[in-house]
């Protein structure tokens, strides 16, 4: 119940991504919503596809789809009528891969995976979404990105695992590592954070 | 049978829309080939993998690859010795488009999925091969056109799932679907037609 | 055992190809590894999930995963203290491209594919870490270079099912056709060769 409405945050969040990275693309208002969907929902499909999962959460549960589009037309119309703000689509984006990075370690996890893989899947389902959506719409993949990126899942599923090794249940070890993710990328954002760079 | 020869039909014209957008790219022919082949079953094996149809459509049966063979074989002759028709490679993605949007609605409803998702799931096996052949060609992809794309996908579909809520036998519904897709598409070509987009 | 270790040496060389692929991007550390994983096991990913092998082959066992940490550390010291030789990219992804064909055909083998799709499957496990790896550093994929490269994986293939149907054991048809594979690359590379390109 919980991970089910953590996934529909997650797929609002990167839907509002979507549109955002979609804007002055020229797209027509379906095409935006189809690039919003992709966005939402490729980090949970490549997850369930990975863990062989199915059917795929979306395929038998409108929810998701409905959610999509009424988070896509809701930002549509904001963004229409008030700039959006500053970083929009990056605080979207950092919520959607914080989301998605814990929900994709927690399926994981409950499939008995190493700690190692289960950090990886979470990178991997945490990413997913917002490369296909930079892909789509022709931008310089945020994964490319100076600022701590990638970085930020890692750190935060590992932090989810640390926590629960040290005993505190998995709720709360979920919104830990959330936070450590949005925390460490939003941080970065905003005083030009980055690890040592590789050259 | 008939979903057999129309998956024939689909492959052959997105293999068509991979060779002649190969063009001017330096590939040698097996290169071409590849791309055409890429193109030509990217869409459909999505579709198998988030249905969880297995063994995938290609992977047993030699004819599809035969076909993306002959097909790609036989583009590559006749652009050598004529200029290809104007529009050529818009109007092969246009009947690529609209057979496996069709294909991957049929699958998804004989798997049961709700109407709004056979929709999402014929328009993502639709566009899914365009979007490779044009990320591998290094393209600006087709469904960031202006013109109606993926919104003609959406509205094929939809005419589809209405024509056989009002009573039309599914093959009628299919082939009816088939041309909703194609005549938006490339009257939006023509005229230069499109909807309201975002800014 | 053999086709384990032969697995572990292509995400090596995939591993070092992603590396060496991210310097100058501005990624960090963290970064590079991501890159240097999405890259070592893309190509093995979708063989799996094509033939429906679950669960997938890094899934389980995490010495894939420390394989690919250790080969991306060590690249990252390497060229941090010496200048990267010559090509290294090319002959790293030469051995990936070579190793992962010959890997994806036994594979498809094993799953009674007919030859002719043995051969379309190497090629697509052969070539898509490499096209993964070349989206993700936004590089012109090696595969839409003009020397000779999807071609070389069809023939190594090839010339593995043929060495088969000669009689010679499978493991030395397997080291034959990554042979093929390789020479093929990098005589091309050497010497600029290519087949007659499409235009």
């Amino acid at each position: 119940m919980l991970l089910y409405i953590l996934d529909l945050v997650g797929v609002a969040v990167f839907a509002i991504s979507g549109v955002l990275a979609a804007r002055d693309r020229e797209l027509d208002v379906l095409g935006v919503i189809v690039v919003a969907a992709m966005t939402a929902i490729g980090g949970g499909t490549l997850r369930d596809l990975l863990l062989d999962r199915h059917p795929i959460f979306w395929l038998t549960d409108t929810t998701y789809l409905v959610v999509i589009i009424v988070a896509a037309l809701a930002t549509i119309v904001y963004v229409r009528y008030r700039p959006a703000p500053l970083f929009s689509l990056r605080v979207a984006d950092a919520f959607g891969l914080a989301l998605f990075a814990l929900l994709g370690a927690s399926y994981a996890e409950a499939a008995q995976a190493p700690a190692l893989i289960v950090i990886l899947m979470g990178t991997m389902t945490g990413v997913t979404g917002g490369v296909l959506r930079d892909i789509v719409t022709a931008r310089v993949p945020l994964i490319m990105q100076r600022e701590i990126y990638a970085s930020a899942a890692i750190a935060g599923v590992a932090a989810y695992l640390l926590m629960q090794a040290l005993g505190l249940p998995q709720p709360v070890a979920f919104v830990g590592g959330v936070i450590v993710v949005v925390a460490l990328r939003l941080g970065a954002l905003r005083w030009n954070l980055h690890l040592p760079t590789f050259r």
